[in-house]
């Protein structure tokens, strides 16, 4: 399975593209599965928590497209890490770091095959996309990648007691994982203090509670509304547990 | 054909989540079709009339995945309906209800069988999804479900004279069938009375009108610009045809 | 490969229900890939220049099914236009024009087929669909299209000094292809002269610039900010090479 994460937009021209460079590269054959593409644009931070906490359900085999990626062109690298039997394929700038300190066999790779046709600011497509499309296949030229020691930007492997992600929907993700948090425990978010509960039906429409998401973190909401809106968060606002 | 029928948001984090646990549950043989991710949110009502509108024109042998949930974790029941040869898995509230009432051959069954892993507030992922993807497989164990008399909520097979959905155009879908509408006649929506015209280059740039739209309703126009904005409309808005 | 160009939004109804009637027609071989569905409601010209320069990079063989139609009902003829080896499916109302203008081997074809249950709004559905899977399954019959001298409605090969797309970022894309365009050229745009840069890290945070974009359009951008807030821009905005 090739999984997809980026701040592309879902509604944009850039997923196209990106799938037209997987199948012309041999993807043929994987499902490709649309995993986020709404990762808030340029925050590499967030997303870095956002993608450590989705792709932990995903069998072993799955190849990752994440690409979050502001710095496109300049100089961060390009880079496959390898763990808990998962590929992820996309740039050293601390996207893949939360994901790559949390996993006891971690193993990186600098990508050093590039594209002939290699354009300025759509690595996605042009460098990221071929390498995970082989990857997938079982294909890459064992020189297109090279052992490193490391990826450059390490961001730990720590949770982050801020709003990571806000849906739809208006519920706000934050990059704390639950089980870490005593459960009898409020949390203080934008001068609301709220309590557990395990779902939606257990409160009246309209109150804010946090609950254990379905991907293991601590989230906000409102049963029946907004939390983003009645309680005016958005990606950054601290989070406190108290 | 596996069809998808959710409020999870086509620009978020859970189709993609939907569509793993299909593929992990052995759907890869079928293609996944999205019908609709913007079902309104929480609007059971209003999503039932727009399923039971869409679900006309697909082949016989169709698995729908229907999950507009906001009672998820709470006492609802997960059923699958089965009607005129399509399948139907989601939630026994209301959702499935009109489509089910409709059709003259309806079957209904419980779902019993439970995931180990089952989140609190995800069962399109964990419950539904499985489900869906073994009937399209035709792999699902006999035991997982169990036949039932009906469902418990019922919203019954009459039309609904509201908007049930505004496009991204702003044109407002109603939940009047259009065929029970007589070709002669005006409807009175939010304080204007509109006649009915076969489609937009009857009409001039910026005029209103209602049209029996490509899925048999009454639909609320305005050619070259958005009924939504001009005339006010949103979901629930009332219709009275005159 | 399948390329799906049109204005019926990523999020809507409509995109599912086109793939579903991709799929009963014989699609099911081929992949399915959704190019664009956020060409500018309505703005054929527009979306004309963003499809010629998106189709650049497809392979041979590729069918494009492009629809940004609101004569639909009216009357405009269906076609199909095959160039550079890439068949292209829609109305003949401007939008395959440019692409077609600019390829040295263009032919057109009326579509002559109709099918059965043809709805007054929903050609991209009931009727463009299933020509583009036969064509891209090699099984349209013969008597289904009909060799015409050329395109009725035409604008020509040239470029359009405007912006033709806004995407999320905020990013604007012109239909100026940047190739003509001197490299130390400025343009003047909505009160702005704006300087060439290679990419978004040459510049510091918050500074506008215009570029190359990845499929050759002059695009005008702003570092970690969005160019159609910072210079209020939007589809029609002219721009000046200077």
């Amino acid at each position: 399975m090739l999984a997809l994460f980026t701040d592309f937009g879902a509604d944009d021209i850039y997923v196209g593209q990106l799938k037209a460079a997987l199948l012309r590269n041999g993807a043929a054959a994987a499902p490709i599965v649309d995993l986020c593409h709404t990762a808030p644009n340029f925050a590499v931070r967030a997303a870095a928590h956002l993608l450590a906490a989705l792709c932990g359900r995903f069998p072993s085999g799955t190849v990752f497209l994440a690409v979050v990626d502001p710095g496109v062109g300049g100089g961060r690298e390009p880079v496959a890490v390898r763990a808990q039997g998962r590929w992820y394929v996309g740039p050293d700038n601390g996207l893949l770091s939360v994901l790559a300190a949390r996993a006891a066999d971690t193993s990186t790779s600098r990508i050093v095959w590039r594209p002939q046709d290699l354009s300025a600011t759509f690595h996605g497509r042009d460098l990221f996309a071929p390498v995970a499309a082989h990857l997938a296949a079982g294909s890459l030229p064992e020189d297109a990648i090279e052992p490193t020691s490391g990826l450059s930007v390490q961001l730990g492997a720590g949770d982050l007691a801020e709003v990571v992600y806000v849906d739809h929907y208006g519920n706000a993700l934050t990059g704390l994982r639950a089980t870490g948090v005593p459960r009898g425990a409020a949390i203080d978010v934008a001068g609301h203090r709220l309590r557990r509960r395990e779902t939606f039906s257990d409160v009246v429409a309209g109150e804010p509670f946090w609950y254990e998401n379905s991907i293991g973190l601590l989230e906000i909401a409102v049963n029946l509304g907004s939390a983003e809106r009645t309680l005016k968060l958005g990606v950054g606002t601290a989070v406190t547990v108290v």
